[in-house]
């Protein structure tokens, strides 16, 4: 994701696996240890590759390659709303979408990967900033794809602001996760989907 | 709030009152310069007061300090939505509420006292997971009283669950904030009060 792309483009498809495996198992030893807590010696161990390779493919060291495994975190947030989040064109699929989204979160815990990698990054840096705009800016569209799927096939009133309406999903889930990482709980997350499920099938 | 009511308790009138000049300049001094940067000197010196008076009232040290300090922050945001939050007895209320929430938040911007002191704290420390228990608890219980109310009144349906949808709106700005402190916006944070308003209002 940001910043990736240009780079991944000079890769031939054996660096660019060599790159994912770097990232996979940075990812995978952050979730253990903590960002703060992995280091590139670990990295380099778990992921069988020489310092070379790590600085070949992350130039800019440890902040780098952090922002590589945040930006694939990112990814993974969506990931783990398919197949359902591609596929909102009924009421059952927008209910298999939510009950997915509560298990997710309910295994995730208090923990969040992507928010101790952007805590580590520091919140309020650009490159923080363009990735959680990012994940937020295509979480959304795929949202509002889904609600004007419901307004073409006639189960939606076409005067819901689709976009708005999205955008109000998208904090209904951060909300509810946020407070489930404080409490343990799935209860808010829970009620703020279902109070938005619950406003967009009463606009039909 | 948390823990600070039995020792509250034993103080005079002047002790309350010295302590609560302690709280407020650390408040001050830990919005100017952050948990970590906020030296019990700097406070000292800001508040007038002596080592033994710090150490007489947080015995504790800084960390009981810090505690103390996101208790005032926690109870802070809840004063700032008043007199809204006592009064939402009617619509033009509820709109009232609604437009300072998200005047108080888009002049906080990107950056929470209270958030800065769960972190500092330990976000999953039970010191930490009870103070935002508590302030998730009250907010959740007015927003809940204020529902009931225009379920007396006959505004709001009696078959809406007030508590659940008191939640859905503590999780709706809980969100919205969140990504505010991303993105700088306050898109999210309206977009999600008034959706959950608009469930409200339609179930008139």
């Amino acid at each position: 994701m940001a910043g990736s792309g240009a780079a991944a483009q000079r890769l031939t498809r054996k660096g660019m696996a060599t790159r994912r495996r770097i990232v996979e198992g940075a990812a995978q030893e952050i979730r253990e240890r903590g960002a703060s807590g992995a280091t590139l010696d670990d990295i380099r161990g778990r992921t069988a590759t020489s310092k070379s390779q790590i600085f070949h493919y992350f130039p800019g060291g440890k902040e780098e390659l952090l922002l590589a495994v945040a930006a694939r975190e990112a990814e993974r947030v969506l990931e783990d709303q398919e197949p359902h989040l591609s596929d909102l064109g009924t009421w059952s699929a927008w209910q298999d979408w939510r009950d997915a989204v509560v298990r997710r979160y309910e295994q995730q815990g208090v923990n969040c990967p992507l928010g101790v990698l952007i805590t580590e990054l520091g919140r309020t840096t650009p490159a923080a900033q363009a990735l959680t705009r990012q994940l937020i800016s295509q979480w959304q569209k795929a949202l509002r794809t889904g609600i004007q799927r419901m307004q073409d096939n006639g189960a939606v009133d076409r005067g819901l602001d689709a976009d708005r309406t999205a955008a109000a999903f998208v904090a209904a889930v951060q909300g509810g996760v946020t407070i489930l990482m404080s409490t343990g709980s799935t209860t808010h997350l829970e009620a703020a989907l279902d109070t938005a499920l619950t406003l967009l099938r009463s606009a039909a």
